[in-house]
């Protein structure tokens, strides 16, 4: 197989683009997808500030790394969760990556927080992962929201979103279709979020990070039970290999026309939110769905000791 | 494994369901599932006058028996498209069908009609399948309007309505996905189309034909690529069996909260339809679809006869 762009041999084939890249010219179209990703859905301008949530995982690092050479002015946000030795491998992975190539990095020990989530795993009746999920988009959006940044970036892939469309139209949560999308405007309380690599399956920034060395955190979070959306990339990507293509289609049919009908059903239901109590982060109660966790696993760990 | 109703030996095993039944049960189970169906969805009435189309198959045979026995005012129309042994074969189970049962039937040739299938496939150059479901729609809705029937009722069932609404919504098609259900109303020029099998799966109308004796035609269409919705309903089928029910979930959740998005987003166009010139079926041009395939084929047949 050779290079569509240089005809020298390929090293990446991408059946969805009825093509093939040597390496050089892989990163140059994957750099044009983030440009277009950016371009097309209004994410942010050279001018804005972008805290990019890092796990250390090869979405995150990708997308930072790509976002830097572009010449966006990002910082990094790692939260360290606390779970044992696989939350120090992955923080020593960010750190380094950073400092490799001079990249601003701020990290939150959620063990500081009162979150650490072995104590919410342990006290918290609910599955662990999806408090897990809130605790994070909670102290994304509040970092981003102090430190004044412009946008949120995630290193959502083309397949996360897939996945999450997928679950989301099987069951028709008009709701949460109205508001899934690579842009979600800033909203009272909540910071612009963005997902520049929206046009990139799994399998090309897996690619990218590879070729360009990055050193990523991949091992499995010890506290997931592997469910979530696996089970429906599975189907995903089996729709993929006998229609190539058929991913960013359904992904960008929807942008153009399917999204539209859900937010007219939506009418801005306009839910009141108001600053939470305890950590000034809107909520629609008194106390945000956080401080609550934060206080319920004091509380119970405070009861355990005594 | 025991019947949930009687607990008697089970003969069908329902996962999507939680269940399984013995083979009088699931009669019950079946029946109720249409009377819910033409229930819930406002279908016909035991005063109204029901055209089903018979192919030949199990679900519309099934259909037909299913509504006879629940004493609706039915009768069957049959279109022989003329290609070959196929058609003969599939004729005939249609008319010993109706013979056995005592009911009504009709039988329209396409040969009469100046469109015989291998006619169109030799004269008109676009996938056969595509015209032969437009001219069976077509005469479909032309007999139940010359009739005077108040409903046209169809053996599509879950598995059929599921797949198409998979393939729609892949390409977010609006005008498809505000318009499919399992009742369309009488508009002008055309009458009211049910599907009273929709909650019924592919096994479930097959269980049903093949335990009650109907001696259906099961053999693929000699013209068909064997293409079509396939692929989907294999990916589907996957999805049911990790997930039982799931198929229902997407089609019901659909016609309870998705339909209404786009129905709202496809205000009425309001194409203007005027009756076809040579026909008098609805059309929005001079000469309905079918009548100029008919003409075409009518053409060419003429030309190459020279």
């Amino acid at each position: 197989m050779k290079c569509k762009r240089c005809k020298k041999p390929a090293v990446v084939g991408l059946p969805s683009h009825h093509t093939a890249f040597c390496e050089e010219c892989f990163y140059v179209y994957f750099t044009r997808q983030v440009e277009t990703a950016i371009r097309r859905q209004k994410m942010f301008t050279f001018d804005e500030r972008i805290l990019v949530a890092l796990s250390g995982g090869k979405d995150s690092l990708t997308l930072m790394l790509a976002l830097h050479e572009l010449g966006y002015d990002v910082a990094g946000l790692h939260i360290d969760l606390g779970i044992y030795e696989s939350s120090v491998r992955a923080r020593a992975k960010v750190e380094s990556f950073c400092e490799q190539h001079g990249l601003t990095l701020q990290v939150l020990e959620m063990e500081a927080e009162g979150l650490p989530m072995p104590d919410v795993k342990e006290h918290i009746n609910r599955p662990v992962c999806s408090v897990c999920g809130k605790v994070k988009r909670h102290y994304f959006n509040k970092i981003a929201r102090e430190g004044n940044f412009d946008a949120l970036a995630t290193g959502h892939n083309l397949d996360d979103e897939v996945a999450r469309l997928f679950a989301n139209t099987l069951r028709w949560d008009s709701g949460y279709l109205s508001d899934q999308g690579p842009t979600l405007p800033a909203a009272e309380g909540f910071v612009r979020k963005v997902k520049p690599l929206y046009r990139l399956s799994e399998f090309e920034t897996a690619n990218y990070a590879f070729l360009r060395g990055i050193e990523i955190h991949s091992d499995p979070c010890p506290f997931a039970s592997g469910a979530s959306f696996t089970s429906h990339k599975e189907l995903i990507g089996e729709l993929e290999h006998r229609s190539p293509g058929s991913k960013f289609q359904f992904y960008d049919g929807f942008l153009k026309r399917g999204r539209e009908a859900f937010k007219m059903l939506e009418k801005e239901v306009g839910e009141e939110l108001s600053p939470c109590e305890d950590c000034g982060s809107p909520t629609s109660v008194e106390i945000c769905g956080v401080c609550r966790v934060k206080r319920a696993v004091r509380d119970k760990k405070a009861a355990a000791a005594q």
